[in-house]
C-alpha cells in the first residue's frame, strides 16, 4: 500500500469512526449530553481511535471489532481535555479556536461531563460484542488510563515542583496511548508478550506527542518540559524516543500498511504541516 | 439479634472495613495519596459499605468477600463529594468540620483525586477473588452509577431549571445506592428477580436519605427540594417512601438483622441523635 492509499484508508476509516462514535452518545437522555456532543465533536484530530483502527486492520473479521475500543479511548481523551481545560487546572478559553466546554455551557457542568464520560466509555465496552474477560481487561485498562497511574496522576505531577518529566509524560500521555494499543492487541488475541510490546510502543509513543506538543508549545499546560531543558536538550531527547519507537515498531513487524503510515505521521509530527 | 446486639456488629464490622479500606490506599504511589487518604477518613458514616457489608452476613462462606465490593462503592461516593464541594459546584468550604479537600489541599489535585478515585474503586474490584463476570457486572454498575444515569446527571440537573426532584434524586443518590445493593446480591448469588428487588429498594432508599438531608438542610447542595414543595408535603413524601422501604425489606425478608437494624436506623434517620 502507498503512502497516499494507506492516507485514503485512514479517512475513510476516520469518517467510519465519527459515524460510529455520534451512534454512543444518545441524545437527550440527560442534560449532560449536549456537552458530550459538543466536546466529542470539535474538530479532535482522533489520532488515538485511528491508531487503534489501523491496527484493527491486521483483524481477518470483520475491522468494526475495533470501534467500541477506539470509541471508549476518545471518549477517556476527550474527557482528559474538559477536566484539564478547567479555571482549576490550565482554565483555557479555547480549544481548536472554538470556546472550551466550560466557556460555551458552565464549569459546573462540564466538570460533570468529564465525569460522565469516562462512564460512557466503559458503557460503549459493555455493549460491544466482545468476550465478558475482554470487556473486563479493556474496561480496566481504560480506568487505569484515567486513575493516579494514568491522565490524573500525570496531571497532578504538573502541580507539583520537582517531578520527573519523562515520568510525567509516562502517566499524562503515554498511558491512554499504551492502553489504545494494548487494548487493540487484545482484541486481536495476540500472544502476552506482543501485547507487552505493543502497551510499551504506546507509551513511547505518547512521551514523543507530548515532547512535539511542549515544543511547539501549542498546549497552555501548567507544565512545559522547556522549564527543565533547553531546546537542544529537547530536540536530542525528542530523537531518541522516536529512534527507539522506529525500532520497536520494526521489531513488531506489523502487516498493515495504513498503521505503519499513522505511526510515521505520528513521530515525523511538527516537522511536516500535513501530520496530525 | 437484639438491637444492642446488632449495633454491637455494626461497630467491629465499621472497624474492619476502615482497615480494609486503609489497606487499598498504597501510600505514595502518586501524589494523589495523601488526597485520597484525607477524602477517604475524614469521619465519613459509612452508610453505603456498612449496608453491603450486614447483607454480607447473609453469605455461609467469608464476609469478608463483600469488603472489596463496600470499599469500591464508599470511593465512588467519596469522589462525588469531592467534586460536588469544588467551587465550579456548592463551593464548600467545610465537610464534617473540616476543610473540604481543595481547601486542604488546592481545586485543581482535588478535582484529580476525585477522577483518580473512581479508578482506585476499579482497581480494587480487580484485585479481588471475583469471577470475571461478577468483576465486569460490578465495574460496570461502578461506572454507571457514577455517570450520567447516576450521581453526574444528578447534579447535572440540580443546575438546570425544571428537572423533576425525584427523578434528580433517583439519579444524584439513588444510583449509588442502588448499586451497593444491587452489587452486594449479585455477589450473594441471588437469583435475577431478587437483585432486582435489591436495586429497586436501594434506589429508593437513596431517595429517602436525600429527602431527609433536605428536610434538616444539612447539606449546602445547589439544589434543595424545600425550594419546589413545602416542608409539610415533603414530610408526606417522606413518609411515603419509608412505607414503601419497609414494604419492600418486608418481602425481601432478609434473614440478616444487622441489616434490618441498619436499615431501621437509615429509615429513621433525623427522628433519633444516634441515627447514621
Amino acid at each position: 500500500m502507498t503512502a497516499p492509499k494507506a492516507n485514503r484508508f485512514l479517512r475513510t476509516r476516520e469518517a467510519l469512526f465519527e459515524e460510529y462514535l455520534s451512534s454512543k452518545v444518545p441524545e437527550a437522555r440527560s442534560p449532560l449530553h449536549p456537552l458530550y456532543r459538543y466536546a466529542l465533536f470539535s474538530g479532535g484530530k482522533r489520532v488515538r481511535p485511528l491508531l487503534v483502527i489501523s491496527l484493527g486492520e491486521l483483524l481477518s473479521a470483520s475491522q468494526e471489532r475495533v470501534l467500541p475500543w477506539a470509541a471508549a479511548v476518545e471518549m477517556v481523551h476527550t474527557a482528559s481535555l474538559v477536566h484539564d481545560d478547567l479555571p482549576l487546572l490550565d482554565n483555557d478559553d479555547l480549544r481548536r479556536g472554538k470556546p472550551t466546554l466550560h466557556k460555551a455551557f458552565s464549569p459546573g457542568l462540564a466538570l460533570l461531563a468529564g465525569d460522565g464520560l469516562v462512564s460512557l466509555g466503559a458503557e460503549v465496552l459493555q455493549e460491544a460484542s466482545y468476550s465478558t474477560s475482554l470487556k473486563l481487561r479493556l474496561t480496566q485498562l481504560l480506568l487505569r488510563s484515567w486513575g493516579d497511574q494514568g491522565i490524573a496522576g500525570g496531571q497532578s505531577m504538573e502541580l507539583l515542583p520537582d517531578s520527573d518529566p519523562l515520568d510525567l509524560f509516562a502517566m499524562k500521555t503515554g498511558a491512554l496511548f499504551a492502553a489504545a494499543l494494548e487494548g487493540t492487541a487484545l482484541i486481536l488475541g495476540f500472544t502476552p508478550k506482543r501485547v507487552k510490546l505493543f502497551a510499551s510502543l504506546g507509551e513511547e509513543l505518547g512521551i514523543v506527542f507530548q515532547l512535539q506538543d511542549d515544543l511547539q508549545d501549542s498546549g497552555s499546560s501548567s507544565f512545559n518540559i522547556l522549564s527543565r531543558l533547553n531546546r537542544p536538550e529537547c530536540l536530542r531527547l525528542l530523537e531518541e524516543k522516536v529512534d527507539r519507537c522506529r525500532r520497536m515498531v520494526h521489531t513488531l513487524k506489523v502487516d498493515a500498511p495504513p498503521f505503519n503510515e499513522l505511526m510515521e505521521r505520528i513521530l515525523t509530527r511538527g516537522k511536516d504541516e500535513k501530520a496530525p
